[in-house]
């Protein structure tokens, strides 16, 4: 059966004052009125019963995920001892859909994505755990790029698998390529390059046996998973992405392309793609008012915000701090937490961005 | 004896948000760690007696106000029973300090000014009462202009007064100018023009002669303050400014050089002309962090607030407000005001300015 797991572990800092360690950026309602991981589920639902969609995440934000998803399960939120970026986090979700159905063929995503057309993305999963059951591939869904990012990872595909042609073929993986500039993201994708969602597709049983062939730093973890011990798990592994410690070193990988609107929401200077703007290019949300302004992003919590004769700024207000800083620097708000007093950017937790938990990529 | 007059009504919203009806400029620490006011009363204190100092202001101020003066005796804060400009709220308060002493010779100042020379403006102030009880004169003391100002009034100088000759020599006022362009202000000021900062001297019984041959406004309420009765006073005048319901119409009037830092404080962009800016130019108050910012005023109560690669910014965060505009629109904030929502903009009141309060030029 049908399963898929929700990756929530995430502990970003580049919403910052918004996104919190209690409130980071999968529960904050940044493109419509429900946080992040609440749409990643609706989205997910018509294609996977509630009872079949797991949700990984660290301990801390356990209970309040359980709280934002009461149509989950409550055991289908599992708790990380400690982030450990993406492969052990998807390893144990997929051994816990493997215990209920060892003909588990799972969906991976995260919690933290926008979807402009929730329809074409559950055809693109479709396609993917499609190809994962028939062909035993390892399924990687590349979105259609649509400008020379240069905050994303890019999937280069190569040959056309076997017996899958036609307009939405899956394709070999060529190599991946990690935030190149803008010049080569260009190039990249005049050369029919994909944005890396880091969303996968694999049956319960082709993973195990191709982590167990190339991917060591899980190996010694597999005996503790099998008698149903996470933390033993967690003891006995190296943290590495799937990305790195599987999709680079097999032969089963395979790529299928999707256009359904993905974006990642990397940071504030993103509100202005997920939301809509007024007639100057503003973004406001909350009790929040631009006069004479243009190309604003304007988030007010907890009082109101009047932004008046300025352009392309960021202006978020929270109970407690208010930041101004500009769309051009926005995406790199992690440089200015690191020059603030750690009191006030939330701490080292929060202003290194939380390295590598589940959710986050590598 | 030397008595003085604070005036103390003003309701102005040009430091909206931080200014509110209920705590007005005047109780601001704009310029340092105490209200304006507090700083207003404390430079007097070496020049007159807390027991004959008079604050004027409005009723809904008038306890706010007392809580913040206690060293002054509570029966010497007067409240009117409404906003009627500077005539009658010093017509008022000379009357008092005459009813006690015939023979006062009263100050009067505004109580949201900064001045950054006291001494030099005790030794103005000095000089003002000292010319108003020896020559009689209605005395006004101009402030040396330092930039051609488009917000200030201006005094002409007239001749020297006979037997006042020297370099600090009073002078006949020749005539006012309001507001002028920034090309008049810098001819006036080529010509010897002072800035009118509202502070004058007279003594009691020069300045009822005066009103009663000049100030037709005042002169069917006099009969009820000489019996005590100001709400019967204020029932008979009719709103109007001691510069153009005296100054401008006496054959009295006088005026004295002064050169003391005077500054009205009349916006946010004022702030750096009375608060220690840092190397960038930026005026930080309360927990405010500018961060590869210059030329900005941030300004910070209840909680905190980070700018972050932006220049010349007005950003002003309260309780339940945050404001963000630029240095050069900060002047024209009723503008704005004008364009939002009441509720927000603090109500009519706050919103037109208060239009003719004691303290508010007219």
């Amino acid at each position: 059966m049908r399963w898929a797991v929700v990756l929530a572990g995430g502990v970003g800092s580049r919403f910052w004052p918004l996104s919190t360690a209690a409130r980071p950026k999968q529960l904050l309602p940044l493109a419509g009125a429900r946080p992040l991981v609440v749409e990643a589920v609706a989205r997910l639902l018509p294609l996977v019963p509630a009872e079949r969609v797991l949700v990984v995440t660290s301990r801390a934000l356990r209970s309040p995920l359980a709280a934002a998803l009461p149509e989950l399960p409550d055991a289908n939120v599992l708790a990380e001892p400690f982030a450990a970026s993406t492969a052990p986090a998807l390893a144990w979700a997929t051994a816990r859909a493997a215990a209920a159905d060892p003909a588990a063929c799972v969906l991976s995503v995260h919690a933290d994505w926008t979807v402009g057309d929730p329809d074409a993305f559950r055809a693109a999963a479709d396609a993917a755990l499609a190809l994962a059951a028939s062909a035993g591939a390892l399924v990687t869904v590349g979105a259609r790029a649509t400008r020379p990012e240069i905050g994303y990872g890019y999937i280069v595909p190569g040959a056309e698998l076997p017996g899958q042609g036609g307009a939405g073929a899956a394709r070999r993986i060529a190599r991946f390529v990690e935030k190149p500039d803008a010049a080569a993201a260009a190039r990249l994708i005049a050369g029919g390059a994909l944005w890396n969602t880091g969303m996968f597709a694999w049956t319960a049983r082709r993973f195990r046996e191709e982590c167990a062939r190339h991917t060591p730093e899980l190996a010694g973890g597999f005996a503790a998973l099998d008698r149903g011990d996470p933390t033993g798990f967690y003891a006995a592994v190296t943290p590495v992405s799937v990305d790195v410690g599987l999709f680079e070193r097999t032969a089963a990988g395979a790529v299928v392309a999707g256009d359904f609107g993905w974006d990642d929401v990397g940071s504030w200077a993103a509100l202005p793609r997920v939301r809509a703007a007024d007639g100057a290019g503003n973004v406001v949300v909350g009790d929040a008012h631009a006069v004479d302004a243009s190309g604003c992003v304007v988030w007010s919590e907890a009082g109101a915000t009047v932004v008046d004769g300025v352009r392309d700024l960021v202006v978020v207000r929270t109970r407690g701090i208010t930041l101004v800083t500009t769309r051009e620097r926005a995406p790199r708000l992690k440089e200015l937490l690191a020059r603030l007093p750690p009191a006030l950017a939330g701490g080292p937790g929060a202003a290194d961005g939380g390295g590598a938990a589940a959710g986050e990529p590598a």
